[in-house]
């Protein structure tokens, strides 16, 4: 099937006290961003990629894109004020029939292995999310207490989660709620199970400044 | 209160497909374990340092110690089959009416913020464990299926886990348990509440090819 991406960037730059929101730091000299596009176009060039910015960005991309000469086609989508509604504004542009992957724009070390892993998922199940196993102990916490669970039963998500556009488009025309905190807990409202696939280590999002060393020791890595 | 920490390092070295344990690996040229060390040493240059070591291992760090001319003081202890009977082992070695710490010997980062809460919290409480809020969507997953869960209420448990060494050696009496996967959970088994304090965000435990990378850059940065 076809192969489309949603790359949502909301980012205004709080988290890491930095004045540039964090979709365009530098990693090896390079914005994030770039970097998670790239990895979708070295995937599959004939991949239909919808990036979706805040309003307020959109003069700075332009810029961007021109200073480090930046060639790989893609829409530019204006976001919302959730990611919730930034994915639903991606959606309009998406053209259908396809499997859509809906991608953190700070996430710039998604495998191609991750990657065939989710498209092949999603072309079989309906859907697939990455995901990677917890290695430490966990804790619950409530208001009173906290108590050791078992971790094995868990699994920490990444990013892409692709989806059969028909499946995708439908889980969006829900109302926004709080809960959806990922593309996955949209769509499992629908009554859809979830298909876990394995993640890649390494795919990490760029949030804090520990996050960033961590980057430019991956893109130094060989 | 006195300070003591037992410093357990049972790793063999088959997770990262080495020969050598990942505490022996090097970090800026020098093992992963005498970072660990020098770490309480230089929050409390009076601590009591008590290392258990696989018996296989002995001979090594000797020689390791004379390579880099390691001076930090310390006993070693031979460790057991599982982390529990190493820290039961660790235990016989400690001088008592203390606060006794027990750490990974592959977390080379944890900061003194991170030993001063715990201590502190330790003196206040009878026990602190330092932790860190989870970033990512979670799942739990059953034989069945899966579902997305509220990951605000979960923490990622860090050591060194501190606590009164009266509470700690009475939970080491216990019989083992597979249900024991760190030093909380053995001792919240006596009815004990644990006390969560925050750990530090580059306090990793070294286990695997990534986590030796991003401890390099750590090791490099600034």
């Amino acid at each position: 099937m076809k192969k489309e991406v949603i790359i949502v960037a909301g980012g205004q730059g709080q988290r890491m006290h930095s004045a540039l929101p964090k979709q365009f730091l530098l990693l090896g000299g390079k914005p994030v961003l770039m970097h998670s596009i790239e990895c979708f176009f070295c995937y599959d060039s004939s991949i239909h990629i919808v990036l979706v910015l805040p309003e307020n960005q959109l003069g700075y991309w332009e810029e961007l894109k021109s200073a480090y000469q930046f060639n790989i086609p893609h829409d530019v989508v204006t976001g919302g004020n959730e990611r919730f509604f930034s994915v639903q504004n991606g959606l309009t542009h998406i053209s259908g029939n396809s499997l859509v992957a809906v991608h953190d724009g700070v996430r710039p070390f998604v495998s191609d292995e991750t990657l065939h892993r989710c498209f092949d998922g999603a072309e079989k199940y309906g859907n697939a999310v990455p995901c990677c196993k917890v290695n430490d102990s966990m804790r619950q916490v409530t208001q009173q207490k906290n108590c050791a669970v078992d971790r094995s039963v868990f699994r920490v998500i990444q990013t892409p989660q692709v989806f059969r556009s028909d499946i995708l488009v439908k889980a969006y025309e829900q109302d926004f709620s709080a809960r959806f905190t990922d593309d996955a807990s949209v769509v499992e409202i629908l009554g859809e199970n979830i298909h876990l696939v394995d993640g890649n280590i390494e795919n990490i999002k760029i949030t804090t400044t520990f996050d960033l060393l961590v980057g430019e020791a991956l893109i130094k890595s060989p």
